[in-house]
């Protein structure tokens, strides 16, 4: 299957809606509780969204543009998110995230790039030369990422009181798989 | 952590929206396509959320308060989605597992359980005793295995186009942990 940039921008597009609709005025049992130390629990999660919106996305595709390959992208900060959730509610991280993404996207779309524009490369500063088609894939992918990370630290909540039904519940099972 | 009813409600009440806001006019690459044989699409997987609400949850929240562990709940059949999906559209699967969690939440308030109503006990084909208190836990918990799964099976479709970058997808380490 090959990338396509419609596609990619229509799933970017609706994840703010859908973490809103998931975890706006939901009991902080759900969103505040992580999987146990060093784990992030879906408010840090949305905090982390909104630190790749500033710093990640879009200004590694527009450094990719400007210089190629010869100059690595900024190193991305794992714990950038700790600024951002500092002293906010939920609400309000929900309503930056959508803000950010919606001027992303807003962004990304002017760029009007052409089939070309994707093969361009730029390069990590770990992995090492990248596409931007890639870049772009890879934005959505992250998306599902972290709404698989919510749906496993939320369900962890309730590990012991499902009972039996525990070994049925595939959320369960998975080991956690984000480097966060 | 115990189980909090209202706690398991605010998040049932959810899901459907969440659902919504992400899968509705998404093209069909996200939705119809599947991680391989015998595996699930999203659109396969709402099915079985509606097939759920009809013969799962409240059906045997019932029969658990009538009839104890003296009578096994009927087995769920895991291919009761293919009746569901048949000649139906997406849009209508997201509308009609909406009216269905609607339904099956009123009933569930209007049963005014006490404390003592969810330690009462049925019986699982396979599991054996369960209480009243541990299906309603593994009803949400339900939910979110299969947001789990839907989130990897959408991902699944962008595992090529990523490139390097696969390896720091958490969502595309998950080998799949849903009995589905």
């Amino acid at each position: 299957m090959e990338h396509n940039l419609p596609q990619t921008i229509s799933l970017l597009a609706r994840t703010p809606a859908a973490l809103n609709a998931l975890l706006r005025d939901l009991p902080e049992t759900w969103t505040l509780r992580n999987e146990g130390e060093n784990t992030w629990s879906p408010f840090e999660i949305l905090g982390h969204l909104i630190h790749g919106e500033r710093t990640d996305w879009m200004p590694r595709a527009r450094m990719l543009l400007e210089f190629g390959e010869t100059r690595p992208f900024d190193p991305f900060d794992r714990w950038g998110h700790v600024r951002e959730i500092e002293g906010r509610s939920l609400p309000q991280l929900l309503d930056e995230f959508a803000r950010l993404r919606m001027a992303s996207l807003r962004d990304l779309t002017a760029m009007n790039l052409r089939p070309e524009d994707l093969e361009r490369r730029g390069r990590h500063p770990a992995l090492g030369p990248v596409s931007l088609s890639e870049l772009l894939a890879t934005w959505a992918v992250h998306d599902l990422t972290h709404l698989h990370q919510i749906s496993r630290v939320m369900a962890h909540q309730y590990r012991e009181v499902v009972g039996a039904w525990s070994e049925y519940l595939g959320v369960l099972q998975c080991a956690g798989h984000s480097s966060p």
